[in-house]
């Protein structure tokens, strides 16, 4: 079985919604990103921690076999981060970031962990991220996240993972500020011209839209009656994706769009409970359902008569079934 | 051939967006519906203009089996409309609103047209649209549009016209605003419990979701590289659900999600030039193969292996064929 690597941040997370408030639970983007990807197969964890780091707050991801080995203890606070979402949930507030030990945080990958071969760059600073891609000796698919702050302050190291990574997931704010067009289609294809096969644009509950150089793949949003928190579903998109493809373990066109869709899947689980709570519950059962789902909610048949001389160019199904009857 | 009749607005818009500037040219919610269906069948107008709206100005829809007999001319000014786009062309400006023989507008609806079977109430006073109702012998489907406007000041007549139509087509913000709701999903619901077997909510760039009691169907914007003009394209977008229709005549929950995706197409093709310039143009050639790139962006192969005993539920495809040689 290959192995899927996150390299993220590990976090204590304080969340308030219309629908609730948790305090200091597991988040982070490798907790999210493992939290998926761990449904599909084994991941590794690339990050840093504070020995204020609950013991038991990762026991789901031990359970589920994720190796934390590379999840190293130093001396400080864990990062905090909280934050405050309002009614639409879509707009959210940040009210504190405590980076903690995750300020001079090292991206070291141990010796076992270096034939990965699905990498995820979780959101960090870029110069980590290229340190990172030293690290590995072979990987099939290198992808990477990033954020408006990294785009306004790293941008040329940023411009230097787009040139090595194979597939950029970024949310529609995120592209438009990288490529400085506001034409999603335009931006991805600026992407493109600078290196990846492919790029995702995340866009919340308006799904997903994968951009490859000769094709465009569509996933919705899952029409939730109930979302919670949208914490991590940015990360559980990623998890779902690289979890999918990992297991898979092709690359082709199909593949991909697949695995996009089991993206979005797991970014819908994200957002029905607090936290990686949504996560954590999830059984590749769930999973298989929902793509099921997605996939009734998408389809739809469409048989185009070609112009002929008659004058009816788009004639009903009904229509030619009774011309086709002797 | 069964026809389709919109009662709406007959307008002169003058638009400005950072691609350019149009002076009054033909607009209006009538305009650009019949616009867009009538590349599928005949079409019947109600409306009202001035004697100052140009002879020659729907000249485009006359040649295309639109029946103006219902567009009634009035003493007064014909409605003006004039409005501005910013950069992301999702928010407009309205600069003025000049309603002239539109602020007392009754829909007479002509003898002849009676006997029309798809009917589409466009974005007028709710009591209007109730009027019209009465008028017609034995519709096959009504469908209603409706804004904010009409939703604050005529709620009591437009919850009157929610409980007698089959269909609407609202966009996001009229949903959550008529419901009270702003989870799409429990806000479609709202309207279905109302009445409507279907809701049609309109997401402009993100496309369009068909909400009926059983299913839900996600059809996406097309990623144009090229935006100039959004205006009218929700009108557009029922002209080419209602449009693709009644040409098909059959209403089964193929046929409907069928017209939804040629509606996504005429709203996207309605963006690419200014007015209904977009929709004046189109063939049903164009027609066809957007309604195949739609269905090439969104399509997807998941094949699910059901939980056996070894340990691998989602096997890949290859793995499968493997095991099943011999």
């Amino acid at each position: 079985m290959s192995h899927t690597l996150v390299v993220g941040s590990v976090a204590l997370d304080t969340i308030e919604t219309p629908f609730g408030r948790v305090e200091e639970v597991p988040g982070g983007s490798a907790v999210h990103f493992s939290a998926a990807a761990s449904v599909f197969g084994p991941v590794r964890v690339v990050g840093v921690v504070g020995p204020d780091y609950p013991d038991d707050a990762l026991g789901f991801l031990r359970e589920r076999d994720v190796d934390l080995e590379g999840l190293r203890q130093r001396d400080g606070r864990s990062f905090r981060w909280s934050g405050v979402y309002d009614y639409d949930l879509n707009a959210r507030e940040t009210l504190s970031t405590e980076l903690g030990v995750f300020s001079d945080f090292r991206a070291e990958i141990p010796d076992s962990y270096r034939d990965s071969e699905w990498i995820f760059l979780g959101n960090i600073d870029p110069r980590l991220q290229l340190e990172v891609l030293e690290q590995i000796d072979d990987p099939r698919l290198v992808a990477a996240d990033t954020m408006n702050y990294w785009i306004e302050n790293e941008r040329e190291a940023l411009l230097r993972v787009v040139e090595r990574v194979d597939l950029l997931t970024v949310n529609d704010a995120e592209v438009r500020e990288l490529s400085g067009d506001h034409n999603l289609a335009r931006a991805a294809r600026w992407i493109l011209d600078r290196g990846p096969e492919q790029v995702v644009v995340k866009k919340g509950e308006h799904g997903a839209i994968l951009f490859g150089s000769e094709s465009v793949f569509f996933a919705p949003g899952f029409p939730l009656e109930e979302v919670f928190d949208p914490t991590g579903a940015g990360d559980a998109f990623a998890g779902g994706l690289l979890g999918r493809l990992a297991r898979g373990g092709e690359m082709d066109a199909g593949a991909f769009r697949r695995a996009v869709v089991h993206g979005c899947a797991m970014g819908s689980f994200a957002c029905e409970e607090f936290g990686v709570d949504g996560l954590a519950r999830v059984q590749w059962e769930d999973v298989a359902r929902r793509v099921l789902d997605f996939q009734s909610m998408t389809s739809f048949d469409h048989e185009i008569q070609p112009p002929d001389e008659t004058t009816d160019p788009l004639r009903s199904e009904r229509g030619r079934e009774a011309e086709a009857s002797p």
